[in-house]
């Protein structure tokens, strides 16, 4: 097979991407070739385009972006017996080395030698991508085909959730972008009693309404840690998710916390942050968790059962569909903070 | 205040109680007094009116029945600063010594030293009820009312449930009386994707049908172990609750039950059970745990903060009510298998 | 390589077993081949010897029998990249399927799909073996080299030991074969305060007294559960191991535990147990655990760790060494309950 | 008892305690008295004496002050029945409320309403002290007398060292005063493969050495995370516990755990510190937790039953002893940091 794909490329330094063609990839005795139906764009795929310090440090063009679909297998290597030609599936796309100690305890979210596909080697914004067949996940049919496009971003938002204490108790999810306002949704499936979410933009206030959230407050208008304080007989919140990557919103986000109540951090800072240790934290007697990637696979597993629960609704965060061709669109919509998941089909 | 109150007494061995008379209980230093408003009629107290084996060992008459209830504080003793009268309050009735082991490491429920009010001493079917302050746990304003008067059958529900791990996973309940039942609504709410129910009693069925169980079982007309293969792709629930106390029941479970599953113990049986040790403990790697009681007070957190989230409605399961007079129509309801809880008013 | 190597074959149902010869392992693209240096004789090596019925079961004679063993690597298969030729390695002989729910959710030691080297397929009891490079677990240089001949059942003691709480706390392990022997000098290398440990047979209890038990009992000679109260002030241990496969050492077991405390099982049982579940699990409020295998890898880190912190000494429970030809020696002396690990050179 | 005894007094604002007089106390229903048989100087107690900034917020003088001690009962409350005169023990002073959300989920240690005995009110640097018969700790005869009188700082190290995960897993202490110090021989009897502490302070770093750190660094002179990096296979620590209160070693200690380990903060800063989340803490996956004094009463069971295990020696620690009037001797002492724990006879 040298045949040739469409592909969006990362083809040099500098915002912007392309795209282009690509020869169809060759897969490995262990992997599988996919053709892909459905992709959606992660902020990632945002940092790549706008050239960012991160997609600077990381990206080595040229690269096949995208790392967030699902699609029909149409190869499987010799290897591999665990699937089919023609079955659906999604993918992990962190593939990791599975030797390491992080890989051997039940941390392979946190393998050093990790391969991102779509960041470190070529992706799904493509017409194929080869995957190994360890990363792959099953479509199922009682779950809306769609949804598989975005498992990458859901499994964020589930890990985060997950390592809080949701059941019977009360949270604030600091940021709504996509995989936060996904997080009200997910707490609220998994038993929280009182969600709040905090965040300025509007359209995803609006958004984190939508998929779930009791409460959403605009914190550069009103007084987040008053307004927690109150909706709580004053105690605080048992679980704050960080989603936004902004210090005022970690730090307002310690404030609202309940003495010995968990701290999950996901969104990532473009700063340094200044901390009150002793009041903040040790005072407090609180844990914080810092979260990265999804569990390999606790993860997927509770996506799964989480749609099949039939307590959460992802349709609500797919705001827009384009052809891939149309990329850019969505990007540009991302950019200005007006889109939920954009699907390329 | 040596006035006179109504109350229902067992005064004497054998099957039977008393509707009679009581002097108002004296209050301590560490009580206060409450006029109760609602009752509700629990399993053990339908032992006792049996006078089955564990009364006939536990019970000393003469003794107030009753541990189910809420009501209004009347008076308090000159220590109790927490509470003041007016307000409404139900209890723990376990009163525990605080000074041993287990009181003093999280498992006051385990207590050795508990004195079970309405079985160790005068409990709460009468009109006042001395109980110390330690004890009380306030109505909140935001719930129904009535429902305070089950917070201890639910409690044993909750406490049940979460030694589990309920969200996005899978429930084999075995046993649908009240806290059953109840137990099947707050597995949904608590996230879990799929709820079994094994119970051969159709009213019962039917209960805990309306409490949010997704499937019901009938096991002595259906193969449970197949219909939890069948709804699980062969792998088993990831959680049973053993509420039923019958040895064929737990033993399905532990068949039912997934490799590195979750099974929880709270019916009492009625004989020693034989377990095939290796095959369905050992080799399948799976956790069991006894449960009794309440948390104190975990627990009651969690079903203040249960109700609040909105997701579990306990109207189905109050089936009936009676003036506290006509408790014996209560009583043979229950023994029947044709009530969920009874409420006396 | 079709050359010939010196292997125990177990030809032929019934007791018994082979020395004789076998063609040198081809090795896949994904393994290893390893020259043998050390074996030891697990006790199921002794019940393939014997034919026991669990033996009549699983295994399909002919087979080369032995998994405990560490060896050099002689050869490496095309896509091995973390081993090279000339490494010293032990290997977990148990080969899993890396696809299903057990293996992906850290669970793989229950892995549906296992097989076991020595077992259902051709082990370690040769010249050679040909194992996958991600079962294998290098020898460190500051540890006794020769203890890498036993750490697969190291291994299951430690499993065990680590599914209770140690540090600080009582322990009660009944039963003193070499695992549980090891579990005692485990045990007290994790911190715990007291071990006590239940044996009938006296060699045995010596070599757990050698490997660290505080106390050893004769359960046939003695009352376990009084000496039990007697050192725990009344309240029980906080954690029973059981060893020993025989009902009345876990009955009394249960006797033994503290309310709230941790039973973990790793004994298997000749036939069915039967037990008081009210009074001896779900009033007591306790956790009972099934263990099987080894954790992949957790288990074999902590092996590492436990051996480093210089606060265990494996040494007395090699009793014996033979070469591989003499086996028969080793396994009679198993058979009498007279040796702790049997080493074959 | 209107009668007078010995009391060390902090009288007023500014540097300085004073020996004096006081009225020996008189016990409520539900304390006893105490004769204090032997005290220890906390780095509270300095802090005091200096009216360091958290002084002049916390303190109302005149105050007596001290909380580290044991001593005889003299006098019990009409409604203890637990204790009797004669009885020799210790305490827990911080006396909680037992109401709120924190006393009733097994968290009183974080109690927003704990009144801390020698802090807010009138504590145990005086002949005779009255405290309440929850708070009391019996002195156990298998454990030296004198080492009853530092439960409380040891307490610290307890709780603070099983945060972390110890059995087998490897340990960097930033800092140690006495508490870090105990805290290393508290490790590695809680089965640490490997302790290594960190303290610029000579004398210090000796006692840390003696209390059985593996490895001590002085973090001015040596490069500590390279020397972590070693001595770990460069993947750094499984834990971090830090008790020095000093932004450096807080960042050190982030920089030198493994990804997904646990960073345990009990030293109090005196300034707010400045981190990137980003590299130190999300990317790594760890967990944070911060501690505050005593898990009641978790931590006094482990107390005893780490003592108990003959796994630790206290006696390094305790480096003077004066008379009570003598304690400005022991003050300045520790103020140069030359002094491990000082005792008051």
């Amino acid at each position: 097979m040298s045949e040739k794909m469409r592909a969006i490329w990362k083809r040099r330094p500098g915002r912007g991407i392309e795209v282009g063609e690509a020869d169809i990839p060759i897969i490995k005795d262990d992997e599988v070739l996919i053709k892909v139906k459905k992709r959606a764009i992660c902020g990632t795929d945002l940092h790549i385009y706008q050239w960012n310090e991160w997609s600077q440090n990381r990206i080595k063009p040229p690269v096949i972006i995208g790392h967030e679909f699902y699609g029909e297998i149409v190869e499987i290597g010799k290897n591999v017996k665990e699937f089919k030609v023609g079955e659906l599936v999604t993918a992990e796309m962190h593939v990791v080395c599975n030797h390491c100690y992080l890989c051997r305890t039940g941390k392979a979210h946190l393998c050093e030698n990790v391969v991102i596909l779509g960041v470190d080697a070529n992706g799904a914004f493509a017409d194929y991508v080869a995957v190994p067949a360890l990363n792959l996940w099953r479509v199922k049919k009682d779950i809306p085909e769609e949804y598989f496009a975005i498992y990458d971003p859901f499994g964020n938002a589930v890990h985060t959730v997950f390592e809080g204490d949701m059941p019977t108790k009360t949270v604030l999810i600091t940021g709504a972008g996509p995989i936060g306002a996904m997080a009200a949704g997910i707490a609220k499936a998994a038993g929280a009693s009182l969600v709040i979410v905090s965040e300025p933009n509007e359209y995803r206030r609006d958004l984190a309404k939508k998929m779930g959230a009791d409460v959403v407050v605009n914190p550069f208008e009103e007084n987040l840690v008053e307004i927690v304080m109150e909706l709580t007989d004053g105690e605080g919140v048992d679980n704050v998710l960080e989603m936004s990557g902004v210090a005022p919103a970690l730090l307002e986000g310690l404030k609202a916390i309940k003495k010995g109540g968990i701290l999950v951090l996901l969104g990532i800072f473009n700063k340094d942050v200044t901390v009150d240790f002793n009041e903040l934290i040790i005072f407090k007697g609180i844990k914080i968790k810092g979260v990265n990637g999804r569990k390999m696979y606790d993860t997927w597993y509770r996506m799964d059962g989480l749609l099949r629960s039939g307590k959460i609704d992802l349709s609500p965060i797919i705001t827009h569909r384009f052809p891939m061709e149309e990329i850019e669109k969505g990007l540009l919509l991302m950019e200005e903070g007006k889109a939920g998941k954009v699907i390329l089909t």
